[in-house]
């Protein structure tokens, strides 16, 4: 069984049955019976199942919101925006399809002559890979689940799906695949195009990604839910690509000349986006990096201000409940883990246990972070941690030990220097995005975006999960030698 | 230790010392100290470098090609037009790392407004990862080792290399590597740019691509092999990508009508291909599929015709030996297991163990082709399996019985029809290149060239090993968020 939670009370709103081993090999079968045709769809066919998506996203909207802040308790604001953004990206994905460039062949004429300079005519076509399993995020009941950026990317790249809802807003994601299969009907599309499979057990995902009919995984989550699937990837008899967008703590290199300019105003925005939506983000800031040291300027003093700013901004914030029980209890247990490696708290009250949590500001020595794997491990929720170093040099270290984070932002580094060059480069050497400007929190739908970076924030650093270059994921490309004219004339629409 | 042995005779002729941890770890480190200029370096250092080294080459080819003759038995025609190949390759990545068009910049200015439409400016450069382990082919002395595509196109990329040397030549190696340190030399580049290693034993690979300061690696070679690293590459405490080249047994699917037209030509082409080079390439096609079954034509007789000119046009071939004695003991194996599995041979003789093995043809009906497992093993020499279909749905479940493969050959596609379009789409399905004429072995290096396919034969079936692509596997895309001018005028060369 599966329950659907009011997130706000804990109260059970209703059971749903979870999919058992032949409803996953079901989705599966009708999900490889769809690709043979949508692989050879042309971008008109495409763009129109996404926009119709969209447009009956918005249609819902009412009942979906509610529906989805009863599961999360986001808030009407937050989920309608998200909504907003949801039918963006699928209209996004459908201008992409339609225009085609990801499709584009790269057209090589035969060369006259001998090898290495003379060759065949070749063609390199981009074809889709075949039915993707897509594991829906808890935090992003719209944007990163049923109907987000994963399923719109595939679809418009010529994937069906097989959608594992996230548990914790059943009944919403319900909702959207009716919504979906009524929109696939009058489409004249097979209902196998987008198909859904859901349960709270491990064994639900595990025998989606082991399913021999799937070609490939996409996942927004934990790093230990993802490490654990993309391991089941690749153990497969016939391994595939596992695009696993996991957990980051985001570092936020606030240097003293920017903090002695502006640390009051960044203080502020700094402590919203550590609560923002309770702090559930894969882009919150969970470290901030101070560095104790600057030419003409008593740093230490004023870092010291900063974080006393930053803790009396985040003590005037009030975080809504968290999406699940369990959430709350491990975030609980990830500041524990803190106190019990020697952080210094500066923010921190008793919440009880049904009631949302307070945010959380701690400070430890870049020494200690540097030494304790525990303080560097993601706290899912409204807490940062701050990392005081004594030198540029010891920020890179820090840098160094946090290893792979989907963003770094630097504060302070819109003049050239020697030592701002070292942090940028040990910045963009760790992530997938670097900001100069405004927090991490907030990630734009746009050409240039890139969503994932080194492990352990992403499987697969080289693709990303929101922007554009999404859709590429789930391409492979096929060099055609000498095809016949009836072939190449299909621009690289598979048969 | 490791040794270096006269291919065509067994006898030793030199004793070289395997690389130990240290000498690993030494290798390690100095590609990454070097690393931190060279991913900042201009197209302009980096075609210097791949140009000198494409020069080096040819003033050496005298003393290269016959070292490398006595220890792979390849002869001086093939080895001198292999070298031709390496030296063009590395050219060729001089030329796309000049023109600089792999690390153009996505500028993505600032759009006013509220999210999801409003957007901060973002550009989205392509970065280099960090030092490559490459590990060389015994098939390929120059283009597929030391100094091959793998090598050139990570240099290109910005990346530096500690290449793991083939133990099957390891004399050749040792010069190339000398060869490199006078060009590195000469052109004021760190020694550790481009880094040795070498070994026979299993260790020497594992160490290296477990080595913390590795950041990707790329293989040539077996399919256990590559799995072998690859799974290593994904158990580390920081998991890497890993680009495996692996085994593949490219089916060609050769149509009565093409055959009735041109059966004996064809015979004798593909007699050709079969034995190429002792038939020790990873193109070469192992799988010969045959349709019994055609409109107005006695499609059964052509192909019995069109067998046994095959059978005589491999009975004329006389390969040379194999690269080691322990391949020859491997092939003279998979052909003992196609008999186990009963193949029925058309062509086979005996040949002593000292002397080059005779090609071998042997032929199976399609429901035991894909009913045994073993019969789809790769079998790495001068050999093919002749696979009886009795249907076009026969053959198309052929393909799928296969798998992966780097290449399938549709003999007989130049007319559109329904049959013709699901043999096209089932060979699409699992090959990296279709060729419609023509043999499978040959690689041209283009902009449009795909080497590798979907699992086993290779482990990325989305990047390629030969190629103007073959240099995106080792950049990743990072987004820079609102970054100052003295940063994006860089136009995409990191610090």
């Amino acid at each position: 069984m599966l329950t659907s939670f009011d997130a706000r009370t804990g109260v059970p709103l209703a059971e749903l049955t979870a999919s058992g081993p032949a409803d996953i090999d079901a989705a599966c079968a009708a999900a490889a019976a769809a690709f043979a045709a949508w692989q050879g769809s042309d971008g008109v066919t495409r763009g129109a199942l996404l926009r119709a998506l969209a447009t009956a996203l918005e249609a819902e909207r009412e009942s979906l919101v509610a529906l989805a802040d009863r599961e999360t308790a986001l808030g009407p604001v937050r989920l309608n925006g998200e909504l907003d953004r949801t039918a963006f990206q699928l209209r996004r994905f459908a201008d992409i399809a339609e225009r085609g460039e990801p499709f584009k062949v790269v057209d090589d004429p035969a060369v006259a002559g001998a090898p290495p300079a003379g060759h065949p005519a070749m063609q390199r076509w981009r074809v889709p890979l075949g039915p993707v399993a897509v594991f829906a995020a808890s935090n992003f009941p719209f944007a990163f689940s049923v109907l987000g950026g994963d399923t719109a990317s595939a679809l418009a790249a010529g994937c069906p799906v097989v959608v594992k809802a996230h548990p914790g807003h059943p009944q919403l994601s319900q909702q959207t695949f009716a919504l979906i299969q009524r929109v696939l009907a009058a489409q004249g599309l097979p209902a196998g195009l987008i198909g859904g499979v859901q349960g709270a057990a491990v064994e639900v995902g595990v025998q989606l990604i082991r399913h021999p009919l799937i070609a490939a995984g996409a996942f927004t989550g934990s790093t230990r839910g993802g490490a654990a699937l993309a391991a089941e990837a690749a153990a497969r008899p016939w391994p595939i690509p596992f695009f696993g967008e996991l957990g980051s703590i985001n570092p936020v290199i606030a240097l003293p000349t920017e903090l002695a300019a502006q640390g009051a105003a960044l203080a502020t925005t700094l402590a919203g986006s550590i609560a923002l939506g309770c702090g559930q983000f894969c882009t919150n800031p969970g470290v901030v990096v101070l560095i104790d040291e600057a030419a003409g300027l008593d740093a230490r003093a004023v870092n010291d201000a900063f974080v006393a700013q930053l803790a009396e901004a985040l003590k005037a914030q009030q975080p809504h409940a968290m999406l699940t029980a369990g959430m709350r209890r491990a975030f609980d247990a990830g500041v524990g883990h803190w106190a019990e490696a020697g952080a210094q708290f500066l923010q921190r009250e008793a919440a009880a246990d049904d009631q949302p949590p307070r945010p959380v500001l701690a400070q430890v020595g870049a020494t200690e972070f540097i030494a304790r794997a525990a303080l560097r491990d993601e706290v899912f929720g409204p807490s940062s941690l701050v990392v005081r170093c004594a030198s540029h040099a010891q920020a890179l270290q820090v840098l160094q030990a946090v290893g792979g984070s989907l963003t770094v932002t630097v504060w302070g580094a819109q003049a050239d220097s020697a030592p701002v060059r070292d942090l940028v480069r040990g910045a963009m050497a760790i992530a997938g995005r670097v900001l100069f400007a405004g927090v991490p929190t907030g990630v734009a739908v746009t050409a240039a975006q890139q969503h994932g970076g080194p492990w352990p924030s992403s499987t697969r650093p080289e693709s990303t999960s929101v922007g554009d270059a999404a859709l590429g994921r789930f391409l492979r490309p096929v060099a055609l030698q000498e095809a016949p004219a009836w072939l190449t004339e299909r621009a690289g629409r598979p048969l």
